[in-house]
């Protein structure tokens, strides 16, 4: 389904420890943008791959474990990059060799997207300096510590900036992605995804119920 | 940490093609009752294990494959069973031996839950005859074929039979499984679970915007 050239390819960055809605929020929004087409086929829009350190599985902090499909340095191009949050980002901040890895990922990304925590290990990469950007509510201390030339914004669902989008915890990854399906695609296939997940949007960045 | 008696274990039921918000809102509801203790460590109060036909990595519909811990007949004791849907389910309704394993791992839960066209294939089993239930509103008509005595109800976010309960689309889910907790573990435990999700909770039934 690569040939598509309509198809836009998403990259999602796993580790040990990562929280799974982080991660399984953005993919399932990418993977709703689907439509049936006349000889009773889905279209899609997206497609999702799995980045880590090494192939094979990746414990999350939730219980079950997720395939790595790719090593980060021997994976096909991508275009959009999600960097899901979870207690495993603790260790990893202070991960200079997965630090890099991450940060040159982003650097191959048209568009780079964090989740959570997933803000503090992008921080650290330097990537975010001088930009905005959000995080967790609960972790929020912490979080800003990784990143001290980062222009953080405590009350957001999420931030865009164009090429760096952060959103708050967990669920607010949803609202983020959908958010940028309707940059990429226009506002009808976010609401035509929002609906094939039964999803309430909240499509308004500054609307944070838990700042 | 099974050995603590408060611990309740979900069994999440994974098959090709699952659905990965159906499996995952409930597997991040249950993983986000914890509590920091006075010593720092987690408290939690549910694990997750997977369930499938055979041990190894199951592909989702979205993407990425996630790793079945157990399959059915060789796996520990379990309390709450959960069933996700998918584009999956088309192919196991007319599979006999998957709905064997099925209809027999629910007789083995104190709870059976489902998410979205999972309702599907535990209607197959012939567990939701007589009983009320919902499903997906996209996949409504084909649903309901799969359980003729079964008693649909449209319009439901989740609906709750004590021992079966069974949800909308997809997101409908984590309503769903935080109402169970709720009734578990008390209302301020599904209410942190929500904050440390970062999610609005739509903790009315009735009230299904996709209907």
């Amino acid at each position: 389904m690569a040939q598509d050239p309509a198809i836009r390819t998403v990259a999602v960055v796993l580790f040990e420890g990562f929280t799974v809605l982080d991660a399984y929020g953005p993919i399932q929004a990418f993977s709703s943008c689907r439509w049936r087409q006349a000889d009773g086929t889905q279209r899609r829009f997206f497609q999702t791959m799995t980045l880590g350190v090494r192939p094979g599985p990746v414990r999350s902090g939730d219980g079950p474990a997720t395939v790595v499909d790719h090593a980060f340095d021997d994976a096909p191009p991508w275009d959009i990059l999600v960097v899901p949050g979870g207690f495993g980002t603790r260790a990893l901040v202070n991960d200079a060799a997965f630090l890099d890895r991450l940060g040159r990922a982003s650097g191959r990304s048209a568009v780079t997207s964090t989740v959570c925590t997933g803000s503090a290990l992008l921080a650290r990469t330097g990537r975010l300096d001088g930009r905005p950007a959000t995080s967790n509510k609960i972790a929020w201390d912490w979080v800003v510590q990784q990143g001290p030339r980062v222009r953080w914004q405590r009350r957001a669902r999420w931030v865009d900036d164009g090429d760096m989008l952060t959103s708050s915890g967990v669920s607010a990854g949803i609202d983020m992605i959908l958010a940028l399906i309707a940059r990429l695609n226009g506002r009808d296939m976010a609401v035509a995804a929002a609906r094939n997940m039964e999803y309430v949007w909240n499509e308004d960045a500054s609307n944070d119920p838990f700042a």
